[in-house]
């Protein structure tokens, strides 16, 4: 089966912890091992933000920031190729076409961010369009899609399931700024809108998790048609 | 100055005619010889159209359907720097890395599209955000942008100015599917909100009419805040 | 058994029409599926011709001309890989090392013109002599190479076979401009002499040619020693 | 005259603070403008330090644990370029082949770490020499060399000036280790030593440190032959 | 004035020696100063020929031979910029499109070969072709174009002018294996043929012939139309 | 097993010679063929010590000489690419993560240099140890390591074990002037003892001896910890 992962930045941490990172790269060597192809997207978490940060104080325009971001996310897809071993690729692509040609490979594919206005979601979403994936991952620090922002909201509830239509008018009102995406973007929600790709939203605690929705079971938030 | 320009696709034609590029060719090179520092981005086009098509026939994806476009729109780009000759810089950027480092040289840049689920309107305005761009200049088949859609609408008003909120709330019905974006794409309107760039949506007919939106004259359509 | 095929850019079109590059698709994917070996050069066709004719309406010189019908070669690769999908390496190369790179991997090899001043005739030899090839089949839109041009003459008769010395001869008042190539390009000749390779020049109209010319059956033009 | 300086990752911290990098570029902007050609390797920091110690804890070789941090390293590379802004080439080089081509644009250069057993500051020895730099300067967290290592020894006696074949011998027991490399690494001081670099080990508390190492002000420690 | 110079690699000798190569760079480095526009292709030589025959030796076949050729053509291109300096460019170009961007920068361009089946002396005919050239300078280890190969007969004389269609007529039994074109390979008489370079074949013992030549007084043998 | 191999420049001689070339290929492919991962470092040998003695005498500096060198190394690995044929990766890797990249293919990997300051034998402990490698075999003109240098002392004793931090005393007055490297480089040695890499350093007039390596028969020297 072909899977492709968005693993959110919150796994890498500002001052990375490798159980956690072991851990997934034990999960995503078993299902390669199984046969499944993989791709995983990983986001840029705390660094991404710092250096962002950093940067905009510095006057730097919003696309230099979202390279900033960029560049971070790749130190963690970095990270896990090195947790993984002699199952990933060792390049990190840069381009969707550098992702075409490791792919290609057989091996498992570990990428951050491609350019700027594309969030890691969206980027993990073109991947999986790309690669016409059976299953789209998206492992979060939340137990999947709320009615409201959880942070914020006691009475948000998680939604099992929810139409991508009615995701996008969720999503209208989130902003372009880099870093300030919320649940997902809106971008990577209309590549999974036109191309009906099988998407989850899983929560990133366990990373059996991952295991589960691959599976079907029931897990996260799903996205229907 | 610093002005980045969108070229629609319409000027290169499916058969390239040469009279329109060298006009434009000449109105660039005027601008760059009086000290502005320019950065262009060439449509796809019918040739991309057809391309997209074709490859959609064969059931490609649709992120493999972006990329022929994107390629189609580099070819345009080619035959632009063919046009300038020695005031533009010979190599098509792929990035917006390599971008920089042929705006650095104090040269024209002519690109076409990045990366699948970016139309060429989101990467000139990825462009315009990256270099700071005093204008964006968007060169269209239309007058600018009108109420409604003018091929389908008599009574469709082109507008002078209209402001960024309200031009997304237009769009907010726009399709995702290759060559398929109307006026101009939403994440180019939400990098143009996020920076507040300068922008112009001006008629392709006459390209002098660059050098009027540079001047700030009333000309097609302006994006105000 | 190691095949390097030239198709030639007619099989494209203007405007690419999907059903004969889907047949080829076909073709190819059952030749690799069987093990043989392949890579394929791509032709310009109609849009190399018109963007470098308008290329040099626009005063650019014949080695710039070159290059865009080098590209506009190139697209024609992607759209092959498009329509061949898994058996066929993703990347189109650019130089003959990147090619035996994407041939290292075991899949088709799919790639448009190289560098100026050579037609995609003598880069699909140069392919064929590095990678050893014991089959070339340039695919034509004629029946083979006749005695004259058959556009022209009514008695020009097609050759079953014909030595490389006296094909040398033919072509000797052959000129090199972009796109004026006629029947095969005297370098790609000159490399088929000095390393000997089995050629074949079939007819384009079936793709099944080139399983018939695989399999030494009678068909087209065979070039001799 | 020809500057290359090494700037300590300490400068840029964990979670980068824009204050001491804006003063910092400011520095190096003043220097370009007065017609100093600059080439700057920013070390990795604490970010570095992370990821090494996560990949190792993963099981990672040690010379992909160089990797990660040359990684780290870049990504401060980057936001310097983002502090510094138009003066500044926008590529990091990642080979010393491409720091040629950036400097030959007449472009301050930043840049990190660029292969494994190499650390930042023998990679700063190497651009030095390779430019034919008159100064080298590496900046650093103490106030220069000293006698024993300040941080364990109170009676440690900051030099003013050391002999180089004296400073080997001092490094002669420092460890390669990525991370742990001492005042200065043995490879950059026999580089030192091979091209009888002009070279300064200032403290960094003072970004304007850098224009007295320049002017040959007393500071620091300087390396003598 | 646009001038492009093809070396002849006998220049560089098996054993490279310093003396011929510094007295060429200074004639290039004065050109340069004076404000002419340079890009030279370097032959192979000695070193050439000897991987190439070791290679051949080893059964690799003719386009692998070529390559063997092209890469030691490229490491005299690097010993001319080691003796030039700051002048050239750093990057020894491998396509004419990175040819292009280093020509771009306004400093001399110096690189070998290109791909297979072109000579060196088909590169700088393309080369010239690409950049307009004014002159096209090929420098030999004759006096000139003679009647006769004067390797051989006594009684050759050399030609002070002959017009192209003539020199094709001599050239048109050359063989096409590497290492064995003699005076110069048909595909670069096409080429200056097709587009009309003002080309001289001069003889390489005196370093300042390429200066006559530039001034055009009477030196070598010079191509007419 | 994986086995990275140096190979000194010796093998391939001023005027490469294919006998001796040949043979190694035999026995690396057959290697390959009984299941063992392969990477072999080429040294520059004679035609690297020629160019780097040309670019010194022409005012080139060390990081540059080394470069040239590098170069001549690289000319090396792609003879040894052309003597092996299918079972080596066609490209010559000019980072580590290209090096990885190539292993990755399951294909032999051949390289020479890489960056300015790293030997070739401290290229080769670098790959041995990012690829976890279970044999290090230097293959070198000499017996083993003596006690003293062999060519001068006559007296010289080849030694069959040697403990790391013992060759790191007799190294330690090594210089670092390009191709002066003697034994081997101090670098390698710090690489070898950090990561324990095991170690033997052999003598070249018998390709077989890799093998006698490889089963840990007595040959050579090796290294202990």
């Amino acid at each position: 089966m072909k899977i492709t992962i968005k693993l959110g930045g919150f796994i890498f941490k500002e001052k990375p912890k490798p159980e956690l990172t072991k851990a997934y790269a034990e999960v995503l060597t078993n299902l390669h091992r199984e046969g499944h192809e993989l791709a995983v997207v990983t986001g840029g978490g705390a660094n991404a933000r710092n250096y962002i940060h950093a940067a905009r104080s510095l006057g730097a325009n919003e696309a230099l920031c979202d390279l900033l971001g960029i560049y971070a996310s790749r130190l963690n897809a970095h990270l896990l190729i090195a947790a993984i071993g002699q199952a990933v690729h060792p390049h990190v692509p840069s381009t969707v076409e550098e992702m075409l040609g490791c792919s290609s490979s057989g091996k498992i594919v570990a990428m951050g961010g491609l350019q700027p206005a594309h969030s890691t979601d969206a980027v993990a979403a073109i991947v999986a369009e790309m690669l016409a994936a059976d299953r789209f991952i998206k492992v979060t620090d939340t137990a999947g899609i709320y009615t409201k922002d959880p942070h914020k909201h006691p009475d948000a509830r998680k939604l099992d399931e929810v139409r991508v239509d009615e995701l996008l008018r969720m999503m209208s009102s989130a902003s372009l700024s880099a870093g300030a995406y919320e649940l997902m973007d809106p971008i990577a929600i209309r590549i999974i809108q036109r191309s009906r790709i099988r998407t989850w939203i899983i929560p990133g605690d366990d990373p059996r998790n991952i295991v589960r929705a691959v599976k079907e079971e029931k897990i996260g938030t799903r996205i229907t048609f």
